[in-house]
């Protein structure tokens, strides 16, 4: 296997996509011929100089995965996620990186059923071609499909405090007097804060990060959830060392179940439409305490990159 | 004349390139046939929704121009660079894109000799291919070959001032005293810092806007300048209504003019090196009162945007 840079082939072939404006470059390499070198990514996402994504994203059949432990789930899912972020490092999941592989592999006719299995550095994810209406969508590959991806399980922080008071944490922002946050673990930490039915979400100034208060030792994404109306919400989000971005898949998970837990547990099959600044996502809590998300993905562009 | 949207093709070909990471869609669209609608300008451009650029620049022969007064100078330049703003309003002229338009026409063989006329809507800008040197490219394109542009005639706003005491303005940042400011006319407006040889360029805090006082009535790019050695400064530039920048083909040039106006007047073919945040550029005070901007392009990526 040769570094990308002294192969003969002095482009590389590309996607472009993204979920709900999180933004992707898609590197299709089935076979796992190419090394993906950190510098690499970094050049294909950066802005200005290269393509510019949020991730890259490496297309990959599981049984030639490099990881051992991913190679092993080969008879459970064909094709795996090698997710990078921007920077270059990897991540194991990104839950809308997952929509926009499953908008690629479905029109280029590279699996065979609507509802399939990928590979992630976090497990085998199931995912499911759906309509507009979340019904599944029986056929081939459909523009402006969207996709439902279990996320996996979730839990409250302080179960305790929930129960008693509500709120595990107060969340400053200027100009907002201290508002009540409740903690919950998606894999990636979240408070989620409720917005007064009065206040303007869209004024919030998220350029500076809101202020949890006891912060939690490796920090937490903050969302600002208002409701709309029963099973809407809207809501903005501030990304743990990123700052404010478009959308984030846990996060509106985080905020859905948030929301349905101050108004008593999360009833099976309850679903949620969630409005982000980047498009309109469906949260659902499953039977069994998985929940999950689904949304659209958008193929924008096919291209090559020229490397020299 | 039918808007893209209406056509049967559903994809739109295009090439993205950055010049110092000032970066570009280019939609050739030789005949002109395509209208590229506002909207559509905004979708390409947006950095996450879209492809991202700073600009979408559109090659169609002078010829086919909508603009009368563009389609007037055909006989002197037989490509004419429609370019836009990322929100989609029209610009006249921009320098980096036109280095960039430049190695597209030089790639694809439309342009015969190494040094050609360019039509802009701010008239015919001569440009040369040239070598890392800076002497004339003579073959065929070259990938990494540079281009000069002759960027126009430049004027010192307040010429009484700069002989009685070098600068007309004094600019305050954050954390900085005042410091004199020379303001210079490129078209479009800029103010020159001379940043003291002790002070640290790249810790100023550029994420505010610079004021200058007195304030010019339509306001003003800022450039902080600071000399490295003989004809070779560094800078950083604070875009007007933009922000910080990567690079700003008319602040280099206006630097780099500041410098040889604060020692004395600028000699003919007196060349300057200026180094900004996204690369190196060579700015030439040419006989007559023109300037010259040297300086590279690198086609990124070719492909095809999905307009549904």
């Amino acid at each position: 296997m040769l570094p990308v840079s002294s192969q003969a082939a002095q482009t590389l072939s590309f996607v472009k996509g993204h979920g709900t404006e999180n933004d992707f470059v898609l590197i299709p390499d089935h076979d796992g011929s190419l090394r993906l070198e950190d510098s690499l990514v970094r050049r294909l996402a950066d802005r200005r100089a290269g393509l510019g994504a949020d991730g890259v994203i490496r297309v990959v059949r599981t049984a030639a995965a490099d990881e051992p432990q991913v190679r092993a789930l080969a008879a459970e899912a064909e094709w795996f996620m090698d997710y990078r972020n921007a920077d270059g490092s990897i991540a194991e999941m990104c839950g809308n990186g997952t929509r926009v592989i499953a908008a690629y592999l479905r029109r280029e006719h590279l699996v065979s059923s609507p509802e399939f299995a990928l590979a992630t550095r976090a497990g085998v994810k199931r995912i499911r071609a759906v309509d507009d209406a979340g019904d599944s969508q029986d056929g081939g590959y459909v523009p402006g499909e969207r996709y439902a991806v279990d996320m996996g399980t979730w839990r409250v922080v302080a179960p305790g405090v929930l129960a008693e008071r509500g709120h595990d944490a107060l969340v400053a922002l200027a100009g907002l007097d201290p508002l009540p946050g409740l903690s919950i673990d998606m894999g990636n930490p979240h408070t989620v804060v409720a917005l007064p039915e009065e206040a303007d979400l869209m004024a919030l100034d998220l350029q500076v990060a809101p202020l949890v208060n006891p912060r939690p030792p490796h920090g937490t994404n903050v969302e600002f959830a208002q409701l709309l109306g029963p099973g809407h919400l809207q809501m903005r989000v501030y990304e743990r060392g990123v700052g404010e971005t478009r959308s984030c898949g846990t996060g509106a998970c985080a905020a859905a179940l948030a929301v349905m837990l101050w108004s008593g547990a999360p009833r099976d099959n309850d679903a949620w439409r969630v409005d982000l600044p980047g498009g309109t996502v469906q949260v659902t809590a499953l039977p069994g305490g998985s929940v999950e998300l689904a949304g659209p993905a958008r193929l924008v562009a096919d291209g090559v990159y020229h490397l020299t």
